[in-house]
């Protein structure tokens, strides 16, 4: 499981990389939102702990934009830590030692789902842009046929940060029925004209660079590198906060005492920034990229129901959680603030907390111990009302 | 001065832009503060209403990262207005009627004054990345040299916002006794390590494109247009505030009644900010967006003196108006408020408004009558004070 392959353009094929398959033939399609029909399809997920004989202790975690289904195990490109250990484990908030622990790569990534960089079985070369445009919905429904194949019923909880969080509002949804608690973390119920903003920079800068040729670069032999360092970077600084950026970094320079006049990285936070982009470009697709910051663009659950969010959630059983930080200027707390407005309307079950952070959007992946321990708190009155042994 | 020259790339010299040219020859060289003399050495400046006898009615505008000497008159290269004529024209509240108006293109710039686009004499080739690094200070002693050119001993007011707030501090600091009034508007002593962040994606989109060359694109007859388009569509959405964004766009969709289910520009906010990219390129110079980008990120006034920012102005007799903008979260209050502090503590002469305002960065460009209405009467006030006849 923790073998190292190296840098992604270097993996030849999904099947080198660790973990479940499920493919979903001719016979079951994914009825995707955009009408077309996707078969075969393959979802890569994996699974921590052990399902308890009633299949009622699944907790299904559900990552964010650049996040994968290696929550907590080495990354098989990287060869890091996953990118949730803090929070699965034994004996974390997510604790394996009591949870059954599911994560999917999202149909349209590149660690194993179906998405751009997968071989087209119609013509035996890579899909590029002539795979389909898919939605958090869609991600939602490999997610459920991943949850059906392993006989769940009922997902104890359902639980994502950011992109995540998009999904675990989709579930709560689509499948109330499905979920026994809900855990939206720094999300929102629809992408605001700002992170569409973003996002589009993002997909520019990959489009601009020659190497993209269109999407068809792996038919091609080359790598757009260049344009995803850049789409990663200017989305990383949105990932953080100002004052986390001063604390880190300030003014500092980097390995130098003075000025250089010239366009060196004269700063660490430009060291820091590059960085970023050129670790990112080894572990991920940028035709994914496109797929994915478009999803996430395209969600709107009120728009789903009519304009209005509380519509979304009428009747529903799912007991909620709500979790926002003060310095996420991504994902205010607004949007949260929101979502909980519209439960409320319709009389669900919901808790909110905003915790007090200076790390930005990203505090979801970090150390925060006020974070911790509300989400502990959550999972263990949940799990008591849901009648699970200890 | 209204001829349209089209596309920046197809102006052939800086002779084709109408307007002022001052020359600084070798006996009269620009002393940079990266420690290189340049000369010869050009600064391209307009000037609207009438020095009076006593030449001390002069109002020295400075412009942004991106404006130009082309205060209030049509463009010469888009044919659009003034980048201020809200601001600065006859009855305005820089009445040329009654002021003297002067404003230089920046040293590094694109539009006459020298910079990377223009001939070294040397080669006889454009300069490219072998022009010297320059700084907010360089910008000033180039337009020090102007103002005593046109044999003025001290500016009545010097007026600025976003980098021109910069330079406006600058001029206040190493000059205070030929400014009387100094007006920085959104600006900040020092660029913030996020600000630094945000130049460096740009700086890096500009630097990933293969037709930069290594930034000797004009000599090879390629452009970088791509990289620049991306570098300013990110710059852009720092210059608009969340609310602006989704008040103007929200999730409206462009041109079409459902998603696409593809990249195209489904959104609004997409299309604007493509438009914002692709405009920007016809009258902007990728290596200038470089070096005047550098000199914002070295500004840090309070570095210059020893830490503490107060000890830029001590014993200063300028007076001092500071605006900022709610909304502005590039050039937030904050840093404003950390000038009016160092201000305070020697004793300044100084006003402050914080404007209310949900247009972000940009609003100083924009119409807001209050802004407008501050001017004003601190402008009428200084006149009066400083006993220019009505």
């Amino acid at each position: 499981m923790t073998t190292t392959f190296g840098s992604l353009s270097r993996v030849p094929t999904y099947d080198a990389l660790p973990g479940h398959r499920l493919v979903l033939g001719a016979d079951a399609p994914l009825k995707l939102d955009c009408g077309i029909d996707l078969a075969p399809c393959t979802v890569a997920y994996q699974t921590y702990g052990q399902l308890n004989d009633a299949r009622t202790n699944a907790v299904l975690v559900c990552h964010a934009l650049t996040g994968d289904q290696y929550v907590a195990e080495d990354h098989p490109v990287t060869g890091k830590k996953g990118w949730w250990e803090m929070m699965v484990g034994p004996a974390k908030p997510i604790d394996t030692d009591r949870f059954f622990v599911i994560c999917a790569n999202v149909l349209g990534g590149c660690m194993g789902s179906s998405g751009p960089r997968e071989i087209d079985p119609k013509t035996g070369k890579p899909y590029g842009l002539s795979f389909p445009v898919i939605t958090v919905g869609d991600m939602v429904e490999a997610q459920l046929r991943v949850v059906r194949h392993l006989g769940i019923e009922r997902l104890f909880a359902v639980i994502g940060g950011s992109m995540g969080a998009m999904q675990v509002l989709q579930w709560a949804s689509r499948h109330p029925e499905k979920v026994f608690a809900a855990i939206p973390i720094a999300g929102a119920a629809r992408h605001s004209a700002q992170n569409i903003a973003f996002h589009e920079v993002g997909r520019q800068a990959i489009m601009a660079d020659p190497e993209w040729r269109g999407g068809d670069y792996l038919n091609q032999e080359t790598n757009p590198t260049r344009g995803l360092a850049v789409a990663r970077m200017a989305a990383h600084i949105t990932y953080l906060s100002e004052s986390a950026l001063h604390r880190k970094f300030g003014r500092n320079l980097q390995d130098r005492q003075a000025l250089s006049y010239g366009f060196e990285a004269d700063f660490q936070v430009e060291s820091y920034l590059r960085h970023q982009g050129i670790t990112f470009v080894d572990r991920f697709d940028a035709n994914s990229y496109l797929y994915i910051t478009r999803a996430m663009d395209y969600f709107d659950l009120a728009a789903e129901h009519g304009g209005a969010l509380a519509n979304a959630f009428r009747g529903t059983t799912c007991r909620f959680c709500l979790i926002s930080f003060t310095s996420d200027w991504l994902f205010p707390t607004s949007e949260s603030r929101s979502i909980v407005h519209a439960l409320n309307a319709v009389a669900a079950d919901v808790s909110f907390v905003e915790i007090k952070s200076d790390k930005g959007h990203d505090a979801f992946l970090l150390d925060e111990p006020e974070f911790h321990a509300v989400l502990s708190g959550f999972i263990a009155g949940s799990a008591e009302l849901a009648g699970l042994r200890r």
